[in-house]
């Protein structure tokens, strides 16, 4: 059995997709069980699934709730009695396995490294998405917990990003590329070459160099590195690109009779098209480097995207992601400086030439 | 008449494309005389154009091409008889009223700045293009010209911009968004908030706020700046993802003969979608801030993605567009450094509370 504790508030549209989703992770995997996290207004919601499956769910009320505006400095000081403080906790003290929430992130990152800490030898969490591509999917990572980073951050998460393939999707020597605006060696900021240099010679790992963000999605590689600005940027391009997509495609098929009659004879075929790049089937991000599990569902995400976070979460847990990563680090030789390793090479190749 | 010098080398599949594209953008506008750009080994295959249009197209050999991977730098020293410097040459020497070129953006910048020189004011060029919208097309600026970028440089990039949407498009009070990793104040780097700050008091535009990246196709702007770096991600996530969707959208369409069947009734209609999202429609981003008009196009453009970029060129002579954007920009009282006002109001701020 695996117990997770799901915060059912914090998300865009009020618990009742989140209880659906609940749901429907129940149905899908009969080894879980949850605990939900909710207050009082809305307990009365709950009673259904509560009576439903009353071996494997139970009820832990907060006082509080995070808002998605919410700073994470105030909601830090002022809400320990939240849902999302509390399921953590719940976590810390080993009552469950993992927890998931759609809550602020920043918060929800506040807290994980306030209550959890940190797994040795990492600076900050960092915040993991797949997307979909033509082989499967592809790891990106940050996508948002912190805007700049340095290049021995870049080469901490590519270590954080590689241990997750290994333990969570099996693969020994994940294929692991830095977003950047070109392929060649000249370009990029100082920070993206610097970390290229060092994750070059990396050996759990095989670094394919520079990706650009049309090729993000050609399946070339398991996991790409990037800065939480870009990678926001990047990740929310393509979910307004698609958004935009799928509405000129409906116009355009939906615009007189004839198409209208023959769309419909497509209907399965289309369906299987919507599901191959479904959202909702790449929803759940975990904080990555935090000494526990907290998969990050988006806040506007429907019951099956919910559903899928819990799902990913409960897998995760099973999987020992966060053993392994420890484990990982910990054997990790703590890094020299990737800078200072990366003008040591530059002089060295300038007194060689 | 408009007379343009199009670089036909430099590309990533040869000039045979871009011939194809400039016969199609003489068939387009009769008003377009062309000075094609060759070198040596491309000249018999120009042979067929210069007998079609003998009054409207003529040749001009270079003795150099600029490589994809020639560094700005090298290039400048080394290349000024390349087709790219001798077409913008020509422009300055008031032969031609715009240049088109699909060679390597570093240099094009490059020559661009040290040949034509750039408009009072400006501190560097920025590449500007387009993307479809539900609403019609936004701009984006800059999408790879500079990486990074100061909060002067963002306002900088904004008077840019909003003149080419007033002299170009006729929208007089044009909407300017800033792109970020979330809408609320507190969201992005200390430049962007700067920036913003800056920007809310613009006359000539109407500044919209923070766009993040799901906000871009939703037509609710003209105009999104950026800097360099999180445009080109965008600009090229979008690029790949519309790649693979339209792949996936393939597969699933031709998976048996039922749908194949099915799917040759809606060509019409598949076809009317494809036109809608064609990147060829948007091919053809003009270098503002130098003083004349270079227009870039992708290196990998077809013949119909060149063409575009020819008519785009064209358009943006006629109509003036660097003679409108040089008045502006004189006519601007020289900006105090936006940092400096945005802390004046900050302590401002502090001093009233």
């Amino acid at each position: 059995m695996v117990c997770l504790a799901v915060d059912l508030l914090g998300g865009d549209h009020g618990s009742s997709p989140f209880l659906r989703g609940s749901i429907l992770a129940l149905e899908q995997n009969s080894q879980l069980q949850l605990i939900l996290m909710a207050d009082k207004a809305s307990e009365a919601e709950c009673q259904h699934i509560l009576e439903k499956y009353q071996s494997r769910v139970s009820l832990s009320l907060a006082e509080n709730v995070v808002k998605m505006e919410d700073s994470a400095v105030s909601a830090l000081r002022k809400k320990a009695d939240s849902t999302m403080a509390q399921a953590i906790r719940l976590h810390k003290d080993g009552k469950v396995d993992a927890v998931v929430s759609a809550g602020n992130t920043a918060v929800l990152v506040g807290f994980g490294i306030h209550i959890l800490g940190l797994i040795d030898g990492v600076s900050r969490p960092a915040i993991c998405t797949s997307i979909p591509t033509s082989s499967g999917k592809t790891w990106m990572l940050d996508i948002g917990a912190i805007l700049q980073l340095s290049s021995d951050r870049l080469c901490e998460l590519a270590a954080l990003g590689s241990a997750l393939c290994r333990s969570y999707d099996g693969k020994q020597l994940p294929k692991v590329g830095l977003l950047n605006v070109g392929s060649e060696e000249s370009k990029g900021t100082d920070e993206l070459k610097a970390a290229s240099e060092v994750m070059a010679e990396a050996e759990n790992y095989q670094f394919v160099g520079y990706v650009e963000g049309d090729q993000l999605f050609n399946g070339q590689q398991d996991l790409v590195i990037c800065d939480g600005f870009s990678g926001n940027i990047a990740i929310k391009t393509a979910q307004g690109l698609s958004r935009f997509l799928k509405m000129e495609l409906h116009q355009v098929l939906k615009s007189n009779f004839f198409t209208r009659a023959v769309v419909r004879l497509l209907k399965t075929t289309l369906k299987k098209f919507a599901n191959r790049i479904d959202p909702s089937l790449y929803n759940g991000a975990p904080l990555l480097g935090l000494n526990g599990l907290v998969v990050k569902s988006h806040g506007s995400a429907d019951e099956y995207g919910f559903a899928h976070a819990i799902v990913v979460a409960a897998e995760m847990a099973e999987r020992g992601l966060v053993e392994s990563i420890s484990e990982e680090i910990f054997d990790r030789d703590l890094p020299e400086s990737t800078l200072t390793r990366f003008l040591k090479k530059v002089n060295f190749k300038k007194q060689v030439s």
